[in-house]
């Protein structure tokens, strides 16, 4: 299954060469097959051969060039699972280990920042997300990501998987799952919490799966349409609400004290969301809508509502969400569709059509032979 | 000096005349001698001669019917500081006693709801703000606020004045003094944090002083002008920026980790006060601005920044910041005028020129001869 497993201080090979599917300038976010040779593998760093990779909004967004032109073949996916098949000395993990990769694949090391020291690393500035990022730790080279069959990290960020979990789904954790895990465990969701997740996608199915699991007293789902309430009672739902039903949002006033709106689109009306939230409570923003937020700041100010930014998540919650996805059952819902069908896959993620996450798995035939 | 002691269970006297300066339907802002027969004095209330009452711009807004048209004369004022001249036979103090009255009157007693329960009282449904706010206890009446001879309220919602401070230094920590401690209490300022306070008014000069006090690591004065600048030294700032130069913006960047906002003009540009915020930091809205909160989310989605609002304290909050007050010499800088020019007071609060709070003080010859 390893076809070059190798250990190594620094792997010296500059033939290595890793091949993926990579958006390119005005490319009109179609991927094409790509091939880079990667940096050496350093001695705390681990080599991985990918098998799985989820696709997330954020990659849409990157390939489509929706955040700003692309100016280089850069490979997406950051939702990422495979087996280490080649590892530098001080590598915390072992040739053959099952491993997922999220977001972040580097962050100030030597010179501990303050919040590198507290844990954080996600706000590191000198970290470097999963794909087209120079990294910022002396050793060269730019980040690329997981739609690959290869991918070479800092051996901390690629965190072994439960046996419990399937790969295709445990890929998914890595972003949708550490998303939104993260600020349920801040702000304490628990039995005294009335939870509510608005969108019910990729991350709004696994916030629901989550906040039943830590036994909230309550796990409202929030949409603007009911074609998936069904679904979302499955999920751990104990109420739905539809918010295009002023009723229902009526009805429901300062009922929740956590809110995660996984929505980015411009259907979002804050003030309805702020409505709903009762005092001292948070509302979380996971999806970064590209319009302006804006409301009157009335609730905010009479109920000390806070509307909260929340990015990824750190390590030792990720290591900490895994154990309780494997402990309580929790599963992202996967489609599976093989990597060459990428450009489809993303399509189909762009237009919102999946229930819930799609993810790509590497056809035997498509191992890197020469890696 | 307290010319009607008396102890009683219900005081039925129906003549009972309490009088003071109210704002009438279209008076343009003009306060008017205004007398009225106050609810009886209950078993847990106690009836105050009022000796101060500070200024608050929420008085302001209210007496100008900024927030919406007066459909009565009503009193106002919330910073009310006086002695105990008459109790109910429950009522916590004894004739004589110094006490200062705040924000709220009333919440639900009998039956406690959750916010009751956790001492967040200013949440309570059932709450009556000081002025112009029917009571919700089946006692009847409405609140009429401090620029008046006299007030009855609940014994629990005066609150003992440490000997330390001046009857009219206390004033002001019942409104502008509790609205800024409580925020830096719940968000933990201390050794650790970088505090930041816009606007140097009423509430930012006391919120200078407190964050100094409490051993803030850094104290950041933050407005459009340099014109206080000085003082904001004086009152404990470490660092000063003036927002109207781009580049002290730059500089600062990311470089709060709490910062309450003051300031409720139109001048608020919420994306420079994001652009100061660290990661996981909390910007504090104290003040009310008429206009919408618009800024774009991803600073606040990238740092994990909340936004969120501050109303009031709670009673706990208000006993501790008392003593903390004496403790650590904090007071406001007041400037004292007589009750019966608050007219003048009024324009002048309006207008932005008191260094730092008005406090109106009853001459000895207006007391109340026959409340």
């Amino acid at each position: 299954m390893f076809s070059s497993a190798q250990e190594t201080k620094v792997s010296e090979d500059p033939t290595a060469t890793f091949t993926g599917w990579a958006a390119v300038p005005n490319g009109n976010g179609i991927l094409q097959k790509w091939s880079y040779h990667p940096r050496p593998l350093f001695e705390d760093e681990v080599e991985i051969e990918i098998s799985h990779c989820g696709i997330c909004g954020s990659d849409i967004h990157f390939t489509s060039e929706g955040w700003g032109p692309i100016t280089r073949p850069a490979i997406p996916g950051h939702e990422i699972v495979g087996h280490v098949v080649a590892r530098g000395e001080k590598a915390i993990h072992q040739i053959g280990d099952r491993v997922g990769v999220g977001c972040i694949v580097a962050a100030c090391r030597d010179k501990l920042c303050d919040q590198c020291e507290k844990g954080e690393d996600q706000f590191c500035d000198q970290k470097s997300i999963t794909f087209n990022a120079p990294y910022k730790d002396g050793r060269g080279g730019i980040s690329e990501g997981g739609f690959a069959d290869r991918i070479r990290v800092y051996s901390d960020y690629a965190f072994k998987i439960p046996k419990e979990i399937l790969s295709a789904e445990a890929a998914s954790f890595f972003c949708a799952g550490i998303t939104t895990y993260t600020p349920l465990k801040r702000y304490k969701a628990g039995p005294n919490s009335r939870v509510g997740v608005i969108g019910i996608g990729g991350l709004g199915h696994l916030a629901l799966q989550w906040a039943r699991a830590m036994g909230c007293k309550e796990v409202v789902a929030i949409s603007g349409r009911d074609n998936k309430k069904e679904e979302a009672f499955k999920l751990g739902a104990t109420k739905f609400i539809n918010t295009s039903d002023r009723q229902q949002l009526t009805d429901a006033a300062k009922s929740l004290d956590l809110c995660l709106c996984t929505n980015a689109s411009k259907n979002n009306n804050w003030e309805d969301y702020l409505s709903l939230m009762g005092p001292l409570s948070h509302l979380v923003l996971l999806a970064l809508p590209e319009e302006p937020i804006t409301f009157k700041g009335t609730p905010m100010v009479a109920q000390d509502i806070a509307i909260v930014g929340s990015h990824l998540g750190n390590k030792a919650d990720t290591v900490e969400m895994l154990e309780f996805a494997a402990k309580h059952n929790i599963r992202p819902w996967v489609e599976k569709r093989p990597f060459e069908d990428c450009n489809e896959a993303c399509k189909d993620v762009h237009a919102g059509k999946p229930r819930y996450r799609i993810v790509l798995e590497m056809d035997a035939a498509q191992k890197n032979p020469h890696a």
